[in-house]
């Protein structure tokens, strides 16, 4: 039995709050057990220099949490004067994700920046913060879809993310803080809604793994995104029927 | 009348939310109007180098605010690699305003950090981040107070802050966002629960202002900040018996 | 009485040397006591990008200390890698001060820079390096109205500041270092020439203050401002004749 | 057929180097293909602030590329005075990737870096650096076990590392640069003599990839893997035989 | 007798490889005794801002050492975030040096870049740099030539650089690191194959030294210098003709 | 005849004011023609880290010019967030030119930091820095010779610097800044009292030069530096006597 009484294949209670920030053209609160993060999406008329001219657009992601979203107080990465490692990997990631989901052509040349704040930290913030930054953008892309002449929805399927991992021997979908520091294997994956991989960050930093071991973790993640998915649904409400469209 | 309907020397609406941030040892969102801001107050029990061995505690500050708190994308000051002027003003402030109410020396050699994070921004996020830090502050001073031989409770008075300003001629209390930005002049005073002033700032970049026009900016100010205190009261339940005791 | 021998509401000798660096626009050294600062000013003409094509100019400062102006060496911004708080926070006041007095629609698409140095520091930097600066911008905009065809003098009134601060329940006037560290409640004001307040910055840290308290502090500084304005409209002989013409 | 008449389960010819920097205490050029990587080993008596007085060693690597090892210049990150999002993702990884085979406690409290400089770069360059790294260590910790009195030969397995990916619908093993550049998914795994896996990072952001796919990558990176250990085997020598004793 | 059993007057053996980087327009490995160093040499067809629209080109230079180049490690400046003074000071030198050889004009709107990266430093790690960038930048040159029409090859003579010391009173040609740091008086010169000098650089830290002393290392210099030249025509070959043309 | 009515082999007017800043252990200002640079020598009772524990002292310099020094306003390095290549240079070659003439064990385990501020600049401001802060740290040795035991003066020779160089094919002495930027070639000179070099810093980016010319400079700057020698003697009245003594 787990510490907080789930089943191994259980995600915890999963909040998506929308329009929770009134200034950005999409955001979300959301929290998956005590995890919180608030996803903002930003769009602006241009893209990167190196995008400029070619008629498609451009999604990129940040990612911070405040300084007392974790146990103890970290610094912020704006008073040491950088970003920090793991935030830059992080955001890399959350970006490269969302991308994979989305018609560059389609959308046109413009970008949408999200921004992923952590608030409150217990494990999973990553792939917490691409879930809820799916939402955000799909609230932002259906606002421009509605004043801009767009050929068609950019949004080409659904996307989540969740962790799993090697704990005890045991395999665990979306670990929360205490689990992931006692697991042996850590797992971040990212899935579309058909079913496809779009990232798979395996790490058997303390112990190396197996591929029957990698199998039944990928099995768990699948059924974790699938129900994910069906939160980010009714979360977009008539949004989500033009996704994939 | 104000745009938003309300009197000249009325404050928006103020709502305190304690106990926002689970791992901090105090926490607040506070909410003046549209204008957000979490307030955590974290505990560590050492004082920076220049403070050693005297006995004596500190309190200093950290204020943020999430890229798209405001109307149009901010860049994060962690990727620009440093603070702006701006942050760094209003962090100086909030720690300096704080400290007025606490004594140093019964709090003895520990830290308390205040970090205010505007998640959204309406004006008066720094007389906010004042208001609210304060009861992050007396949350956190009460937690420690419990488990460690304080002489006495540390906080010597309440503590608030608002903003006024003279827009088309008439003295406005509590600026909202649309407000400041046609305001001539824009003060922002931090009061004590006794009534006396902690800090004043008036500026009239655009037109300088009158001895009489201070003394009814100040006016409005003392009455908006005794109203917040009355919410902080509230807020604090019991612990604001402790204060200034 | 002061530890100089002064009167409480005395300041102490002001001296202004103008053309102090041949290459400036307008320049002085300016000597308040012990304090001494070079100030000045440096004409471009073009503005920065968020002012371009508005037909208005700008005017912004920078201030800086040498290490060994103060009792102990202090390090370098520039090795540091950065400004300090408290730095940022003193070149914003002088730039939003002296921009209270300019029409920069007069000056038309130019921008000028204040650059104050301190080259010894006894007590009331900030407040002189205003004072200062004043008389350096004055001379580079005679400068450039007697070569660009301007439709009126831009600069439209006086401006000169001073510190004030209650010492031993005294109000006294243009503190020195020592008393400055001994005060209860220290003020910087700047004020034009006709009387009106440009900046109020009050500060009771050590212990707040009342309404009577500073409107005490409020009369002594306006007393020794009107003295700072006499000085400068003697270092810029026929100039002066110029000012809110 | 491959742009260099490869078949689609052959690495490049791989070659080691050891000794190649004569003041490390372990050194080698490894070179797949046209990727040439400096990899050496620095061997120091302590351990960082977090590690100190557990009895435990630490592993770090650092990982750069010369401005000129790719076909157009790249800027310094010593001159822009940061490290890019990159450059941190793949640093972590190596170290992360070494440590997975090294017994910190048998290594006792000292720790080892290993810098990856890439001189030339044609495709995997971050895998190439985890399979010289991995040389360049061993040879190191020979020269501790030799002269320090380590219980137990610290290195618990051979790890090695090599790229896959999707390429016109077939799956590549150890893509070169102009195969990368047209790669669906692409994928880096790291794994043990024992044939488990360490880090497995595969990313579909033009096309994500089913669980076939998945499968079908990771055999053809095991075969790589495997023939990698081999030419580390024939470089270290006598010093193979010690690992995983 | 010197430690490697050399003559005073004898430089330890050179050695340069050419086209050592696939990527850079021109490159070598070159060889001084065990100081080895990479010089590419890049070109752009553009020109540094201050230089645009003059019909002039640029040539510019960066050094860097691999942080295990050295007998212990040394931190990498990217890691540091900013590059230290000797880093600035060589780089600076070796371009002022390559330059005072290169008609800008004859080279028209285009920029050089010469990266110096010591892979191996035993003393002379500056010396050497200018030396090998030397025929990096005449191979990069040529390569132009052969495409772009050039009024006359623009490289207007031959030039490379020594070290000379002092060291237990006697004048030592090109020191090793143990020489070095036992040196008294430290010159580096830079020279022309027509025997005038580019770069005097002496320094008498630890002793300062007489106009007598001064010739002695100039003499023996200048011998040096013209013996390396030798060496730089039989790497470049036929290209060497073109020098000075 | 030169541009401001000299003689090939005259210094502009030397003028070394003393006590200039009355914080600093010792301080001038000197003015060579219209370059005035402000010197201060600062003591601590400390060395850095890496000379700890050895009993001998160190001698370090700083150097930095005012924004408007020059005839267009230079950014300030602050503000840039680093220093200059050129400012690392000077204040590298101004520290290693002061430790050449001081008994580092005679001093004791203490730092002299001499800061040379540039607030006029009109060529030369390098060699001007060194002959002031020369006299500058002479002062504040003689006050620690005066307080604590010191085994002897531990000044062991006078220090000077000047500037010569090629102009218009002539030799000319202390250039200011317009011959400067025609010079073809440029060296700064640093000697002793005993007329023995300690720098010897020769460029001839423009234009090459021969040992005769090189003779011709040398013998220049060598007349130049001991009359700027006799106007430190004279600045320092009877601290002189004590050096070499």
């Amino acid at each position: 039995m787990r510490i907080d009484g789930r089943q191994n294949n259980e995600t915890r209670p999963v909040r998506i709050t929308t329009n929770y920030i009134k200034h950005a053209e999409g955001s979300v609160l959301i929290e998956v057990g005590e995890t919180k993060v608030i996803c903002t999406a930003s769009v602006e008329e241009r893209v990167p220099p190196f995008m400029k001219g070619q008629g498609r657009g451009w999604v990129t992601a940040e990612y911070s949490m405040l300084p007392r979203a974790t146990q103890t107080r970290n610094q912020r990465e704006a008073a040491k004067g950088k970003l920090g490692g793991r935030t830059m990997e992080i955001q890399r990631l959350i970006g490269r994700a969302l991308r994979s989901v989305v018609s560059l052509e389609r959308l046109g040349e413009r970008t949408i920046t999200l921004d992923c704040d952590v608030i409150q930290a217990d494990g999973g913030t990553r792939t917490t913060s691409i879930t809820g930054a799916f939402v955000a953008m799909a609230m932002a892309i259906h606002k421009i879809s509605e004043t801009k002449n767009l050929p068609k929805f950019p949004i080409t399927d659904f996307l989540a993310s969740v962790s799993v991992g090697i704990v005890n021997e045991e395999t665990y979908l979306d670990l929360a803080y205490e689990e992931d520091s006692k697991a042996k294997v850590d797992m971040n994956v990212v899935m579309t809604g058909s079913g496809k991989f779009v990232e798979v960050q395996g790490t058997g930093e303390e112990s190396p793994f197996s591929r029957e071991e990698l199998n039944s973790l990928l099995a768990s993640a699948e059924a974790g995104i699938l129900s994910m998915i069906e939160v980010q649904k009714e979360a977009l409400g008539p949004i989500a029927g033009k996704i994939g469209g």
